[in-house]
């Protein structure tokens, strides 16, 4: 069963972009892990990063037909602004976990309205990189749940 | 005289994406049906779809060289985060039309609000599929209307 | 099987009211074209209109046993006042479209909200008196489909 | 070193208390589960349950104390209410994630807002009971790192 | 030193589109005039529009490495729907200019926000295209002053 | 001494509109077994329905020469629209009891604003047409107690 | 030339209803006033009250055929809730001046919005009943210009 | 079968405090009147006061196990804080009325809001410590049905 | 008896300033009228017009010992602005009359808040320069009452 | 004659919790000299503190019958959530005087409604430990008043 | 060292201007009584009162060449409007104290917000003309503490 | 032809006030470079500053006299609370362009809304002090166009 790991924009900047906020893990170790824990548990993973909305809609269209079972997102900055992505996840069903870096609620008042929150199964928000891998936990564990 | 139907993000799915709210009818039972109603009149109609904000932005842009008189548009979800393509219509200044196929007003809060609404000629919700051709049909008659 | 086509307050006066912004048809011209699109399509069609909420709520219940099988109403001012109306519609759950002349979104603000439209079946505005025949377009398919 | 995991009102009836929502575990199951994958990492880990606010409040000064590094705190309703555990929680300097079993996103307005998350280190919804699994593992890995 | 020129979407009609608000120089003319005044004053200056959002991000990502030291952005409806590229330019942190060509304050509500205007240094609105130049002017002397 | 029911619009339906929400139980039903309470405690008592704002209004201004001693009223969709009836009855200065029969708390938003409960002795919602008796218990008490 | 004066609901009862807000002249007593200010001055004047906001809706209609110049209205209840009312006035082009009796701006925040005062020419409120007469002679004065 | 009357925060000074809002009748009054009614319709009636939250959330959580069928509360201050009590409700699925002594749509704005109306079978207000009264009359009736 | 009439920023240039919207009458003018309508009546008329605040303040504080009996206010900006003013009416205690030129409540939103009106006797906008006419007229009615 | 002094939550850990914000001086510093303070002026000092909204609300009942005569609170973040507190110093009608050791108006936005300053007698916010002995000074003077 | 007090418009007033609210001591009386207070424990006091917002922001700025240390002020009305005193006392870094004669919690809705309270030391509210008292008393401890 | 500059309260202290936000300059310093630069193009330029609105509003006044064709204002605090100023500069008609020294979209929330900003020609924010020069330039050119 396979596993898609899906980053928005300006997470290809991980590990550049504002250190003191994100931490300095590049977006190339956090796919690597992910994917390494997610192989361990059987799954296929596929990682899958842009910076633009129409991309990532594209992307979550083709879990339709490539067998994805889970998505876990960090949408960044469209987690505030995409009814599109949203739209997208409710269009072909697939069940996904939104993961942010940093805790948003102790950052701007707008980061704090999330369009994808409430069709989410789960949202966490603060653990760092860890987040990702939390959220792969949990989505191993289901997996082996639903199988 | 050329009409020129739009469908914004995920509407690529139709029949497929929550045929509950939608209904079975696939985007190319739509464009099929709207083209005919509207080469049966004497126009050329053409049909675009895409899931990227800034494509659509250039379609309507496309229209000030290549003759369209009237645009029909389901802007999906666009239509509640686009001002772009709304700058768009105001910057080429071809008159159109709203359709969405279901009733937003029905559905969450935010999508009462449209960035397009108030400069569209119409507006129209609910009505299904069938919306496309009702538009149609209005745009027939207003074309016919400036002949 | 019947059509109820009801008007709501001053579109009496339609023709005579504000022509720049509901043209120059009257509602005898309005009402004389969509019976005659019902009719032609098998249906009976009759026309109410009223400037009294109450007489509308009355006439909303006589459905009840009258055979009505849809209704399309253009609420005027009662679009954005009265529960009284929503509530009759709920009461006798007849099916019903929500038609608006002009494009209330063009309009003062207080215009953009409706009672009516999350119960309504469908809802158009800004397609002139064009918008009472494309409903009825609809609500002839509909009842064929039904049929 | 200690961890502590606090729960709040109306979470002594968990398995009990709406299963569709919250799951059939139960509180001592979950306790059980979250205590022995601390003792396993080598922590000790203490577990407290109140209905009442203030005692709440009072166990979480007893932290300045007895030496705990880390709560995992679980606030229930007293999330959307209590600027008393949000004092504490600074008053007492320990850090703090905020574990949520349903999504509280999916649920009334009143449930989106926290009075704690704009303080806690890291918040999680919507995984069910194996939040509380996977906010310890995020712990025991924080622990570890400060060690 | 090097001066980066972006124009979201739509300003690429710029002559045609609403003259009446926009006036009748082009993107070419404007692009022209600001190019001249930074090379003039030994800058090189680069000039970049795109109606996609995601470009937009890209091309800012790319003045990390590229040496650009200061970025004048013209951002067009992306000034009130775009957290992406607020974002981008906190992720490279380079400082830049906020221009609008129409006084936005005397135009809908919903342009009195942007997302970028409080990471801006400065921003302007309702100088026409001059506007431009007066950004190129500040900027050339505050990278005189780096020097 | 003389007790008034008065039923706003819609009321004329009960038993047949929503009775998932309403019940069972006739206007007519209601009316009976109100009337015979209040007999038996030694009142008159009339009841009049209406779908009229107008016509309430003007039922209330004839309650000053009437001889009526408190009004029970279960205003339906007037409760959230109708400062007029509000104002009748701060004109006449009788008393009154505002009866929902459905708990309107759990229906939609504008159902929560009521523009008679601040000028009203007391409001009961959700106790189903059994509320119309606990007012009239009520009301008889209050009278015995004036007499 | 004709005036007409129209007072809304519950001013049927002036002089018995709330003397305290609305002082102890009657309605009869303020028609006779006005109308013999009025025709002192040359002009027609006819006064009409009702509770019904229809009854109001039709009577300003029938200005356009019965030679009114101008309209004084005390719209009472009517003022915070009658959208019919603004647009009837809208329809048949009649100007009118907005009387209240009583400050509307000391009594309850819902009072301080009017439907009608900004398609008013002018606006008065809080000059008790004699308000009626200074909108008169501001409406002869302003007759007398057109004349 | 058994019937609890909970009592919220300051309502032990019922008598005492604030006689012009709540009058003279002191809880003890109250409970022993709701008692009997109970008792004489052949039910077990308990009587239950607070001013902690904790406890009232920890007795409604006894009614799981002590046969209570049916609970009357009067949430005092709470009703507009306690989402710990609303839970509690929810967890155990006990039926409750909510009881208010006062008219609180008079009183302070904050008033108005409860969060426990709407998960209440019934609300009731203003109808002094009667209300009480016509709660168990509506719960005995209830009870009666479910027999 | 003494009557005040005060005016405030910007009506110095009255007759000047947008006449569109103020007509052509200077402030001279409305003086002259005014005085001499209440001198015809009896009472001695003082005008004051001042571009300060403080000065308008101080000249209300001067009413106390002046002899004022009742003040004309057009209070221009300071209207939406000065509570200083409003505080300086509740001081010493001389009642007074709101008067717009022009009706405020078609102008911009922010008009449409007073923070004299609800201290006011009476308020009135939109009657023009007579707008002070009606207001002189009913403070000497106002005042022979008194007398 | 009495004087209470009331605690709420966090602050028995004064001078221990974030000094940065409430300086250094520990509660029972503050409770001798507030104490000492009132008994030099031959008042007896009580000095109560809890974190247990309840306990505060029952310690103020008692005021009833301990010949209280005077409160000052500091009722921490029960400020902003304990509509209960409010209810309770009505209940019992016992004066009391609001004090905050931190500047409110400085922090979080919530800080900024308090449910008792508008009950309160006085309140005083910013003056630090300080700000207990400025009230104390107020309440000898007030009695002493009274005496 | 020296003190400043200001107080701000219609203060002039006080023991004349709305006895009922603000007490009966004059202003020469409290500005006596602060003013011995200071000069007994060796401070010299000056004391300054204006209507006119410019003046007082005139006067803070002297406040940078005259050797004031501290600031007490009332801004009476300018409390809720005066953005500029707020710049003024940040633009010369004199501390200040805020006080209000009256309990403004306990008055209209406007005058809960001020432009100073949260760039003030301390705030306090409703201690009558002691409240000046009270702020001097903490500012002579501050300036011993500092001297 | 000549050129006002005008700057509100506070800026006398430029240099002085908070130099990490404004800089160094003082206003003389800004007067003479805006000036000198005013006058190299053969234009006349008068600087006036003011903390007192009223004198701003009858410098503004003046203009229509002294032959001003533009007006720069920094109008400080009085952007957020003065629309007599916004007034005055619409009874004269001189086109102005507003200019803040730091970017006011940094700063607290009431910095966003300006009264002028709607009926400005331009508007500029957080250039510094040079962000006269960069209004000045603008100025400079249209006037050159206008002559």
């Amino acid at each position: 069963m396979s596993i898609l790991v899906i980053n928005g924009p300006n997470l290809n900047l991980l590990g550049v972009r504002e250190p003191g906020i994100y931490g300095a893990a590049t977006l190339a170790d956090v796919e690597a892990s992910v994917t390494e824990q997610g192989e361990r548990a059987g799954h296929s993973v596929e990682c899958f990063q842009s910076n633009h909305e129409g991309a990532i809609v594209d992307r979550i269209h083709a879990t339709a037909a490539d067998g994805t079972r889970f998505v876990i997102i960090n949408p960044g900055a469209f987690t505030h602004t995409s009814v599109a992505i949203r739209d997208a996840f409710a269009a072909v069903g697939v069940p996904f976990c939104e993961v942010h870096i940093s805790n948003v609620h102790k950052r701007e008042e707008f980061r704090r309205h999330s369009y994808l929150s409430d069709v989410a199964v789960g949202v966490l928000a603060g653990f760092g990189v860890r987040g990702y891998n939390l959220a792969m936990a949990f989505v191993i564990e289901q997996l082996a749940g639903d199988a």
